[in-house]
Parts: structure tokens; C-alpha cells; sequence
């Protein structure tokens, strides 16, 4: 199991970063959404070697993001379907896909997202759902929430953190 | 540098996922997204070697996520900048605070993402920019871009790749 890098900082951030950024889960992650299920699949798309995938596999499930189930008895085999929590990393995935797209392919992008429908390339967005407003620099500041600990209060009472800016 | 582990996948997720999906990286610029700028401040919050902080900072200079300039001459000092791209990771981290807030803290989130104005908590969801519709599962397909190669062309003509559900 992996180390919990930044149980120290306090920040739901923090958390879900030494979670899910690692290389390796994230792109299986990514083949998970795009339907991948069995071993051999992920195996043949990835290049990866098949203990760096069994460990990744393995630890996928104990962290919750899929469940292992069996499809055939013998010999035995197992595949793995993402759930809730797994499906939750979508989001961040199109996002980041967003980023790539803009920032790493001067040469233009090998993939666009499309909407399924009309088949128009989608422009992804982070917004608030109660008001629709995009989220963007300087927009959002940090409360203490209900796990907060007295330290962590009390920081958050001497400075105001705007996110992408240097000063409230 | 850092390796491009998944230069064969031919996916701006894949790209993204191989400069981000580090978490000292991401915490560092998490730290600068919430006002920091000095080794010193960055060393302090993060309880990182600073063998392993000069080795991010570097890396993020030369990645385009951060710029160096001097605010010291005697003794030389630097502080480090977001650049454009270095805010362009901002709704991603956003994202994944909120997925740490919603699935990594069973007994209540340390912090809370508010809304600098109204102080009111934000849920952050990814819609289209186009239409203001939510992204989810089964909501985008995938299209050759501009820099796809023949092999990928043809792979994207053979299969239609739904992202969260298995088959189209």
C-alpha cells in the first residue's frame, strides 16, 4: 500500500493528490473509462509489465476506485469494473485531457473530446453548480470544514487564502 | 528532466497525466496557486527536503509552470511565478480537492472551497463552455485530432471509444 505523503498538510487537495497522482493508476483509470476490464487489456495497451500492473491493479482496489470480479473458473479470471468512486476520477481525467491538449501539442492534438451526439468538440469547463458561474483565479477562498483541526483554524483566521492570487 | 513514460499512448490524458501526475509537483503548485513564491515558504508548509524542492522547482521552470526572478542581489534570491500554464492547472486542482472532500475524509473535510464573495461552500462540476451541460459518464466520444496518426486514424475508425461506459 502506498504512503500517505501528505497526511500532514490538512487539505482535501493534498489527499486526493497523494491518491491519484501516480502515473501508472491514472492511465489504467483512463482505460477503465474508455471500457477496458481484463488484465490482457490493459496489459496490451499500455505497455506496461505485468507486476507494475498487477501491483497498480491491486491497489486500485484496495483504495476503493474498482472491484474485482470473476468472469471465468478455470483457469480463473478476473475483471475489474470501475465504482462510484472510480467513475468520480472522470472529471479530472477530462480535465486533464483539456490541459494536455491545450498546453502539450504545439503540433495539434492526437485526440479532441467530443460531444456523443453531435459530435462537436467539447470545451471543458470547471463551473459552480448552484450559480453556473466558471471558477477561476481569484474566485474562491478556503473556509475551515468540520474535520479541521484547532491549528488549522487558527491559521485560517490570520490570513485569507485566494486561490491564484498572492494577496486577499 | 523527468522521463515521457506515455509518449506511445498517443493521448493528451496520457500527456498530461506524465507532467502532472506527481504529487510533489502538484502540492508546490498548489502552494503557489494559494500565494507562495520563496523556497523558504515552500520548505516551511510542505515539509519537503530541500534537495527534493530544488529538484521540483527546476523542473517546474523548465516544464513552463513556473518562472524565476530575482528579488535579492546580496545574497542572490529568487521567487517563482505561476506562468499562464502554471494557472491553467488550477481547475484541476480544484477538482481534485473536491473529489478528496467528497470520497477521503469519511469523518468531514478539513477544508472547505468557498465562494470569495458570498462565503457560500462551491461545487464545482466540468460542463461544456459551448452549452452549460454537465460532463458525464457517456457524454463524450473520442475523434482523431489534428496530430493523430494513421495508426491511431484507424483505430478511432474501427472502435467507438464512449468515455464511462463500456461499449458504445
Amino acid at each position: 500500500m502506498k504512503r500517505k505523503q501528505f497526511d500532514h498538510l490538512e487539505c482535501c487537495m493534498a489527499r486526493a493528490i497523494d491518491e491519484l497522482a501516480d502515473p501508472w493508476s491514472l492511465v489504467i483509470l483512463r482505460d477503465c473509462l474508455l471500457g477496458a476490464t481484463r488484465f490482457g487489456e490493459f496489459e496490451a495497451r499500455l505497455g506496461i509489465t505485468s507486476s507494475t500492473l498487477t501491483r497498480r491493479l491491486d491497489q486500485l482496489v484496495v483504495q476503493g476506485y474498482l472491484q474485482r470480479e470473476g468472469y471465468d473458473e478455470r483457469p480463473p479470471r478476473d475483471e475489474y469494473q470501475l465504482t462510484d468512486k472510480g467513475r468520480a476520477v472522470l472529471p479530472v481525467l477530462v480535465l486533464l485531457a483539456d490541459f494536455g491538449k491545450t498546453w502539450l501539442f504545439p503540433d495539434g492534438p492526437p485526440l479532441e473530446l467530443v460531444d456523443r451526439v453531435t459530435e462537436e468538440a467539447v470545451e471543458p469547463v470547471v463551473t459552480d453548480r448552484r450559480t453556473g458561474v466558471p471558477i477561476q483565479a481569484g474566485s474562491l477562498t478556503l473556509k475551515a470544514g468540520k474535520g479541521a483541526s484547532p491549528r488549522l483554524r487558527e491559521a485560517l483566521n490570520q490570513h485569507t487564502y485566494v486561490l491564484g492570487r498572492a494577496e486577499a
